[in-house]
């Protein structure tokens, strides 16, 4: 393997006009963005912003992540300055079945042990004001309760960056009366509270405190909203996240920049880096390549619906980015025989691309499908998703980033340069819209359903959700990353099946209502053999099992 | 209040010979310094070592920290290099009653803020650790417990750097076969794990993962004892912490350099920075102040019986803190009037301080008595302590580095540089001698007590501890810091009483058994206004509250 030398960090910065001023170093390779030197740049002119999401993913990935950096690096390769914006890893998943998040092959972002464990400490801050947040909540009750707390309403959970399925469903306050009052509780992790959310969507320090305050954490016993500022805590939250609301910079496998930063869940969550990451990164380069979670039915759609509208900001270009073997799976092909040609499958698998480049060209987006090579694709199956593609009027590029680098994307990078255009926004649902009619429109736009079902829980929540003036929010739908549709089995591309919502709750710090469609596991757990078991460091600081 | 321009850090590490290559920076004003650089010095000759220690605290300290800021700065102040080595605060206190663990007024360690938030991600890393080894037992356990892991016998609790009274007796696994198999587990503060006293302890990563495989969690169904090593995770966990084995350089109020390195509990562990840390400073500088936690019963017991031992030095001074109205409360002063003159209480009280001066002087080392000066103390206080510690043979100096910085510190350092000798070490007890009879000998030799009595949880433990061969660990005794005995209520110089050790467990990845006298509670509980509440950060990033 190639031996990669890192640019010292100052060097990276150096090119992009950042000063030493508004520069933080963590050690030679990796430093904060002052969040403020955005404001300095407010009259500067935006850059392009590219948008990549996916087909329906299969569980190992489709090279998303992989295939974002290796566009940015190609894009500067042909000389167009471009940064990738992507979310941090999160200890978790790393730890457990997943390994690292910092893409492969010649397309990574560097250095990548460092980002996969602590990074800069961001998921740890987060996971501190949430836990702080949790602990005055308790010590509220226990000190006499003037709020009035119910302790059976307790939405606010507590949380931690790790899998750990022991900690899903577990009783606090147990051991008498100096421990507080007993009550059900759950550690869910830290990628799914809604801090994270919120640091991600904040512009500024006033914003993220506002927005903190805004939380809601229980019921009283009176059935009033209980929020964070109820209980004054959102200035010290604000205080341990003083340092985690700069975005971090780092390098590519060919030392172009990239920002990472935050990382919100796809599913309850918006799914992509954070605001200021991406108007930095638009501010300071011709390209921004910006990743969203899971596939467009979730990322996309959320990134351009929700995101967007917050960030004042709209992409010039979607980037599809699509495996043979997930079209193959998607066509009915088991995971274990993947790797064999079946043209048979890969046809019907098609239609999962199409529909999500339906959904796409919905918001007005140009959009150009990357076709992620594996070596196992056969030159049959290859030209089977470029020659459909054509009859479908997108362009398609084959990718080969991971094997290659920037070498390997400059047929996508000059497809993307071709394809941008000044896009009049479209999104999907009004903000007037009531929180039925945008879950329908999604439901049936998106996930292509030919009906929605609300559980009788999910009635109630829409009850307290006009009741308290919610429903002017914008809708995050929790559903399954693995189809289309809320059903995990349904492969391809499932239409005309009743979608239903079997609940709903308010993140109001955010500035959304989430809708679970089916179980969202917000904990995962490690399998039999961890990742973590494979990870080691000698004497001489050398990492394995990593990245 | 004066305004203090801060050094570059790499100004710092300039004057103490420190390169780029061994210095990773952490923002402008911290950098860590690799752990390895040590080694590099091995052929340098050590400077002196002087150990602070204090009377027995009231709940308010007694300036422990600030005069060991202070000595530090006032011994470069005369001319002799020096560096201070200190823990790192923990968030939970910091977040909770006490505030901020940085020193005070003129001898402080800087940027306060940074140091007693999350710092360089060190307790996080701990807890990380920590927590994954939580994770992978549970998980061992659902997936078919090969090592027969007996469920009722789990000794690895969980941690969370936070005051949350609520997690102290917790039940997880609840919510079916999913989740694991239910049973009763604790959180306790990440200052408390032993993962921290392991950190703290190890010369290198080679020896922490050692230390990390020996680590106790469990014993299985035959009653043997399940070891990480036996989980096979000893190396994710020293991934975890290949960061935080790395001591932590800032600077104090006057500029002068200081290692601010983990933070083991001084009773359930042995309460004293990185032995890495103390190593280091030592080869760098002619005068290495360091401090141990709690008063000299627990702290500077620890520091020679144990610490000392593992790290191959001891001290050439010891410095005891004392301030007039500790004395006061010891001679039964009541805290609200505490600021009062009172020489009845304050001749009662000066036995506290005799009995710990006998204390150190049975370690064979030369003593300073550091008078921390409050400005409500009277001349007549004062003169009074001055007197009795003469007539005593111990040098006094009156300190007022609070108030003065290095200024206020120049008897102080003129007298320790006076006092300094290469002492031949004095053990209080054998590595052989059994656990019961290191118990006794420190309980009547330190703690004064009368007789020793085990209950019977401790006489179980006492036998599981010979079965299984830790008898020939050394002893930490986890007692209550508000009175030389095991009794809080117990101020001044009790003797005669019978001391309790209620139970035993081992810490054999630290390599020590403690041994509990009393109920010493592991995770803090927030007061009913935490100083959380006072906490604020504005949009320039100007933080209240927090030191």
């Amino acid at each position: 393997m190639k031996v990669i030398i890192l640019k010292p960090i100052k060097e990276i910065a150096d090119q992009l006009g950042l000063k030493d001023d508004v520069l933080y170093p963590y050690g030679h390779y990796i430093a904060k963005i002052d969040h403020r030197f955005l404001k300095s740049l407010e009259n500067r002119e935006d850059g392009k912003l590219i948008l990549v999401t996916a087909v329906t993913p299969t569980p190992a990935g489709e090279g998303k992540t992989t295939t974002s950096i290796g566009l940015s690096m190609s894009l500067n390769r042909i000389g167009k300055k471009s940064i990738v914006t992507l979310r941090e890893p999160s200890l978790g998943p790393t730890l457990g079945l997943k390994g690292g998040a910092t893409g492969g092959g010649r397309s990574r972002v560097l250095p990548s042990d460092e980002i996969n464990l602590h990074f800069t400490g961001d998921m740890h801050a987060v996971a501190s004001a949430h836990n702080l947040l949790a602990a005055v909540l308790d010590s509220h009750i226990k000190h006499g309760n003037e709020l009035k707390i119910d302790i059976t309403r307790v939405f606010w959970k507590r949380t931690m960056d790790m899998n750990d399925r022991a900690l899903r469903s577990i009783v606090i306050g147990l051991g008498g009366s100096a421990n507080g009052f007993p009550r059900e509780d759950s550690f869910i992790i830290t990628a799914a509270s809604e801090v994270m959310a919120v640091l991600a969507l904040s512009e500024n320090m006033k914003d993220l405190k506002e927005r903190l305050g805004k939380i809601i954490v229980a019921l009283n016993t009176d059935r009033k909203i209980v929020r964070v500022s109820d209980l004054g805590i959102q200035g010290a939250m604000a205080v341990l996240l003083k340092d985690a609301i700069n975005p971090n910079l780092v390098q590519t496998t060919e030392g172009t920049p990239a920002l990472i930063h935050c990382g919100p869940f796809a599913n309850i969550a918006h799914g992509t880096n954070s605001i200021i990451a991406t108007k930095m990164a638009m501010k300071l380069s011709e390209y921004t390549v910006t990743e969203a979670g899971f596939g467009a039915d979730l990322g996309a759609e959320k990134f351009i619906d929700f995101v967007s509208r917050v960030g004042g900001f709209y992409p010039n270009a979607a980037v599809l980015v699509a495996t043979v073997r997930a079209l193959k799976y998607h066509g009915g092909a088991d995971l274990k025989n993947i790797h064999e040609e079946n043209l048979e499958a890969l046809k019907e698998g098609f239609k999962n691309l199409r529909v999500h480049l339906e959904n796409l060209r919905k918001f007005n987006l140009p959009v150009v499908v990357a076709l992620n090579r594996f070596i196992t694709d056969t030159e049959k199956e290859i030209a089977y998703v470029v020659k459909e593609c054509e009859k479908l009027g997108v362009r398609v590029a084959v990718s080969e980033v991971f094997e290659k680098g920037s070498e390997g994307g400059v047929e996508l990078a000059k497809a993307v340069t071709e394809a941008v255009k000044d896009v009049k926004p479209v999104y999907l649902y009004e903000m007037n819209d009531p929180v039925e009619k945008k879950i329908e429109i999604l439901a049936k736009e998106i996930y292509r359903a030919g009906r929605v079902e609300f559980s009788d829980t999910a009635k109630n929540a829409l009850k307290f959700i006009k009741k308290h003036g919610f429903d002017e929010l914008p809708v995050i739908v929790a559903k399954t990353p693995k189809s289309i549709s809320h059903d995990p089995s349904l492969r391809g591309a499932p239409e005309g099946y009743t979608f239903v919502v079997s609940d709903l709750f308010v993140s109001a710090g955010a500035g959304f209502v989430v809708a679970l469609s089916g179980d969202i596991n917000l904990m995962p757990g490690l399998p039999e053999r961890p990742n973590a078991l494979n990870m080691d460091v000698d004497d001489s600081g050398n990492i394995v099992g990593v990245s």
